[in-house]
């Protein structure tokens, strides 16, 4: 079978898993470094392989509009463009088209837009979407969801999840690779009713794994926690579970404790363009003055490339300089950063003691930040 | 000796050596990438590394205004700065003095100018050049140099010349690290007998290297050559030369056939950004309709990094999409397509076949030429 997930161990709630893929496995809880247009903007394929990324995110909307997936699929898809020969998993494109396309109109067949790009019509069905996955090609692929806006009322949010299950439905009627694992979501914003409904029936359906969607879209961090606490005795335990678009170190281990094993976010890659770095101790903004003279490297507690070579003073003047090494160094360390949390997560996990690593690294974030690091 | 030149053989004019330096030995004919502000753009060190960079230039106008050259001292140096721990060569300043800056006044003491990130005022003089220099610490510096512009009457050169004499010993009196190499450079524009004059007078004063300024600076290529031709027996053959700003690949051939060591230029760094790779087959531009599926490397006579990884499909799509990523691949492949070029002119050298191997070399560029790739 060219797609499996084993449960390892759990420490409370906390699972540590293997996913095996066509392309190779992943050791769960991972973060999934974001590579939309095919490329982790900044890195190649070898600095993903070095920070010890095992699975990397596409997203569906910005390459079927460039460079079309036609052309992917010519070149052998992601794995044949990209360069990046381990697990892809690609989004359904859904919710960029909401947020990023002048969406035109949203019907029971798709949403119908015009590409932020050139204006140019498209029409976006879980028949569709499925269509450029398969080009695509990625190792897990997302069925087509309706992700309604936050706030928005009950029965709102009822229809949207309603019709999420029923294009779940038509993403699994259309699926027809077998080496590409298809993965439902679970909808229904912060009502716990609606949530329960969503996963119930996806599972009926029977996916290979499972993803939450709708968060992290502006509701209280509480909202999230509720949801994750309530899916949990639900989603089954033998299947993997992806928390969409989250988030921070902090949110990571909060997913963990209530069984999560796979996450993505932009977050680290973008912050790192903008010259904010995840260390051990928190956050820093390296434009701040205060490293103007910093021999230190960016996190005295990272082994990655960027902290064993380079200094704060140095990052902070090419990126003053809007030199592009600054990106390439500054993302290579939040992504090492990240990756290495997650390992060892899952090591505490392993070892049966996740609430003392979550308890003390919380910890040590939060003296930190109050000390200004 | 922290700094020495063994001419190890030569075939024609052609000449092979080796420099050693305190931070490692260079072997020559070779090229320096352009690191401008402390950073070869879109590469960190282990790439340099891996293109087989052997010495790496930064410009010294534009590290003194940012982030300035007593930072970079307090910080180690360019060694301890930016983590490149081969060699390094800074230029004087004065060149980009005149191309970059306001210049508001130039005088026997130096250039008086206004910085072209803030306005800010400020004075480069040849004690000043060294002193940033010192403060830069790499193992070349060069003399402060006035270049004339092209093109200018020989009166107006002659009196340049005659000044770039004056600030070359200015420049040698000033020099107090016996760790660094402070190199001469030859002015004259394309009047021979101003070069004469202009050599003489500094072989005289007695530099551990020779640098051919102010040249592709607009003249035609048949005066390059004349001047170089001309320069080539009066320079002593136990000092390495450096010809400054040249060129194409076409160009190198050219210098190494008449005596040159040392080269630099920004053309394969910033073309790469711009989308222009320098193959065996000649120049190809990625932006190129034409290869929008080609699934060939950029380069399929190439070993680097981005060819044995990616297509021009995919770099042509990262391009188009101001993907980063793109600048890095196509940089590392034309860094490692010079430096990869200048090796087996090298090796021709040793084997006493550069004029074969150059006439094969430019006859496969033009013929790719002609056919359009």
């Amino acid at each position: 079978m060219a797609f499996s997930f084993r449960l390892q161990a759990t420490s409370g709630r906390a699972r540590a898993g293997r996913l095996e893929t066509p392309h190779g496995s992943v050791e769960t809880p991972i973060f999934m470094p974001v590579g939309t247009a095919g490329a982790v903007k900044g890195l190649t394929p070898r600095d993903l392989t070095e920070v010890g990324a095992q699975i990397v995110l596409a997203n569906t909307y910005h390459l079927l509009l460039r460079p079309g997936d036609a052309l992917v699929a010519e070149l052998g898809g992601l794995h044949g463009f990209t360069g990046w020969q381990g697990p892809f998993l690609t989004d359904s494109g859904g919710y960029q088209v909401f947020s990023l396309s002048s969406l035109r109109r949203l019907t029971e067949e798709g949403a119908f837009f015009r590409s932020h790009l050139d204006g140019a019509a498209h029409t976006l069905s879980p028949e569709r979407s499925m269509e450029v996955q398969m080009n695509l090609g990625a190792d897990i692929a997302m069925a087509m969801d309706e992700c309604p806006p936050y706030p928005a009322p009950h029965s709102a949010v009822e229809a949207a999840t309603a019709r999420t299950t029923r294009w779940a439905r038509r993403s699994q009627a259309a699926q027809r690779r077998s080496d590409q694992a298809l993965f439902g979501i679970v909808q229904g914003g912060v009502f716990l009713d609606l949530r329960e409904r969503s996963a119930r029936e996806l599972v009926e359906l029977g996916f290979p794994g499972y993803a939450v969607g709708g968060l992290s879209v502006g509701e209280p961090k509480q909202d999230l926690h509720r949801v994750l606490d309530h899916l949990d005795p639900i989603l089954p335990p033998d299947k993997p579970r992806y928390l969409m678009g989250v988030g921070t170190p902090q949110d990571l281990l909060e997913g963990v404790a209530r069984g999560v094993d796979m996450f993505d976010c932009v977050l680290p890659t973008r912050n790192a363009r903008n010259g904010q770095l995840f260390t051990r101790r928190g956050k820093i903004s390296i434009r701040n003055a205060r490293y103007r003279t910093d021999p230190q490297p960016p996190d005295p507690d990272c082994s990655c490339y960027t902290c064993r070579t380079v200094s704060r003073a140095y990052l902070r003047h090419l990126h003053l300089a809007r030199e592009i090494t600054a990106a390439t160094l500054m993302t290579l360390h939040n992504l090492a950063y990240y990756l290495d949390t997650l390992r060892l997560v899952r090591q505490s996990i392993l070892l049966g003691r996740f609430e003392e690593f979550r308890g003390e690294m919380l910890r040590s974030l939060a003296v930190s930040a109050a000390e200004g690091l």
